[in-house]
């Protein structure tokens, strides 16, 4: 009989949505009279725009027809998209990029989760607690950690916690890591990293030889124009940092599919022997040989995003949940809860009240009021007593949930 | 300095279709006169078939409703979809699968390269040789294989060659192997393997306790109904193989990213300790960590596919196909090739005239021809000496094809 990779048997048990879900059908099989309302998972429900949606119709009839028919694309993308992505994102910020530093993909879980073959198995990775769990799961996967621990925490692995007591601001790691998980606008705590701390870290990064991994796939969320929305308008930034972005929350594509990495050619790695090797070439590599490009259709889609009319849209779609984020945020407030974030972030982290843990706030939130949430301890140890909304519901489904709080 | 994974320095460099490109490049800048008639690389030319399109621009326009909006989907596929897959596909051949084991996923491509992450690293893979490239640098990639050896063989894979000399029938694995890549209807070879044959593969890995990654990606091209289409047509299959399906060469999805892999729940791997784990259950964790689901417009235009008119219209395209494939094999015989496979599958393999090597035939065929294939020699040591043509070429260019290999 063949043997498995017996890193999978690390992974705790009861991975947190699967466990959310459980206990809602319960609760609704129990009260099936109850309206339940659920800001938990971070799925957005907005429809998709009319010009994205235009351009993938037109995208769709295109390959029906033999002139305008794509069968397989550029494994790193379209350069109508690629070039966009750049002119938009970046050259508008003063970072320049050049079009084989971008790899467009189906999805930044899938891009954070793959990009960890690239390094050696003995690279110690570092992440921030509470953390998106793709980050350390296939970590673990991968083998790079120990088993876990009582704390919750996997050995092997350098945890930076983000708690009240340091303003959600984790320090810098205290042993030596090799690579660093950072995501800001933060999931799930809603915090934005200024660009004196984001300098600090491009230091710190460059001091100790590390290389930071910046997850921005909320960044069009950012309101304050004094924030970066790129790692890389940090001056330095190009030879320390990747960073993953996504269609996903800016432009509601969580079933459309499509992200990209951005990988300067500045940023290298070594063998053993000391050789240095770009990680451009090394993803590259990993991408034209385990992957085949993004759809056509979905490509022309992303690619309509960028468009004037686009652009309008997209941005009413963010101002929606971005004042979803401020009800929220202002309701829990006025009825005496501790809550953090949801200013430059789709996510409000809230401390529980009365001490709760998270699950219990999360039974009694449930059976109280019938709201879904996200118990903070599902992000590792350091989330436990906290408790994440998401601002992604419709506006009538928040505007009940804050008046059911305010009930409770 | 982050340290790389060295595994990737391990891989060949020059990569086959870069090469191609790289040659063609060259004798079209030198020749800009000369029209080329691309046979090489196995991507369709039809376009995408009415009743397919029309699923996909409805589902685009029902993301754009605020009833029809999809997010997330479940990371496994659509059950809509899941069924239809299953009663077409299996129900109907006698094979009972339920929806659990059924992953549906953006491309065999990225299944055949992630599949290896849920085996051990010490387990030993077996290839055919020629094979699909994808099997085996994956593997070199994740740490499974040695250096290249001057046969043009990686250390620590067993080799199963397939040459005119077995019939390119290849024999069992010499040594213990416990995972054997098999692909039937076969590329590059375009041969099929009998009912009789395929029980005794299965058989044989019941035997030695390996287990078989069938891949049947071009199962559509099979024209004579004594051969399977699937592996667990042969019974006690379940036990012992995973298969490999997609919608690419079926249904012209190349470029618009639909496959799916079968994992029953019957095949059981075993811990170092000689516990029973499901193969079923640890794909699906690694599906949901680092997967988040196809598109759901792709889903409903897979969906399509099974509709009783989108069978009639993909049908027809692999008649259109497989006439080709007639054309470029009776052709070739009539010019006094030995001429193989193209009868069950879209690619034609042959022996190159006058003991060529396989790139001294490309170059002859390119600048006596203007045709473009694919040198044998690139799917493996054992391709040296025969050369893929691909029956996926416009009827036009076929028959112009022929015309000038015989005006040779």
């Amino acid at each position: 009989m063949t043997q498995i990779n017996e890193n999978y048997l690390k992974l705790k048990a009861g991975y947190l949505f699967p466990e959310i879900g459980r206990r809602v059908k319960a609760y609704s099989e129990a009260n099936p009279n109850q309206r339940i309302i659920r800001l938990g998972i971070g799925d957005v429900t907005l429809p998709l725009a009319p010009t994205i949606v235009n351009a993938m119709v037109d995208a769709a009839k295109e390959m029906g027809t033999s002139s305008g028919f794509h069968g397989y694309g550029p494994e790193q993308g379209y350069s109508s998209l690629l070039q966009k992505i750049i002119e938009h994102d970046y050259t508008k910020r003063g970072v320049t990029l050049s079009e084989d530093e971008v790899f467009v993909s189906d999805g930044s879980k899938c891009d954070c989760g793959n990009i960890q073959e690239i390094f050696s198995l003995d690279s110690k990775i570092a992440v921030v607690d509470p953390v998106y769990p793709v980050y350390v799961d296939t970590n673990v996967m991968a083998g790079r950690t120990g088993e876990v621990k009582e704390s919750g925490h996997y050995a092997n692995i350098v945890y930076m916690p983000a708690t009240e007591a340091n303003s959600f601001e984790p320090d810098f790691p205290k042993e030596k890591a090799d690579i660093i998980y950072l995501c800001y606008p933060n999931n799930p705590t809603g915090m934005v990293a200024s660009k004196a701390r984001l300098t600090e870290w491009v230091n710190f990064a460059k001091k100790t030889g590390s290389i930071i991994l910046y997850d921005s796939a909320y960044e069009a969320f950012i309101q304050d124009p004094a924030i970066p929305k790129s790692i890389y308008e940090i001056p330095g930034a190009k030879e320390v940092a990747m960073e993953f972005r996504s269609f996903s929350k800016t432009a509601g594509f969580t079933g459309t599919r499509c992200a990209y990495l951005v990988i300067p050619k500045e940023l290298k790695g070594k063998t053993s022997k000391g050789e240095e090797v770009s990680f451009n070439s090394l993803w590259s590599r990993r991408h034209t040989t385990k992957f085949n490009g993004v759809s056509y259709i979905t490509q022309k889609g992303a690619e309509a995003v960028f468009s004037p009319q686009g652009q309008i849209e997209i941005k009413e779609q963010i101002a929606y949940y971005m004042e979803n984020a401020r009800l929220i945020r202002e309701g829990l407030s006025a009825s005496g809860y501790s809550v953090f974030g949801g200013q430059n972030a789709p996510y409000i982290w809230l401390k529980t009240p009365r001490n709760l843990k998270s699950w219990e706030f999360f039974d009694e939130l449930l059976n109280k009021a019938q709201i879904v949430g996200t118990p903070g301890s599902g992000f590792g140890p350091a989330g436990e007593g906290y408790f994440r909304l998401s601002a992604f519901g419709k506006r009538e489904d928040v505007i009940s949930a804050i008046e059911r709080i305010q009930k409770m």
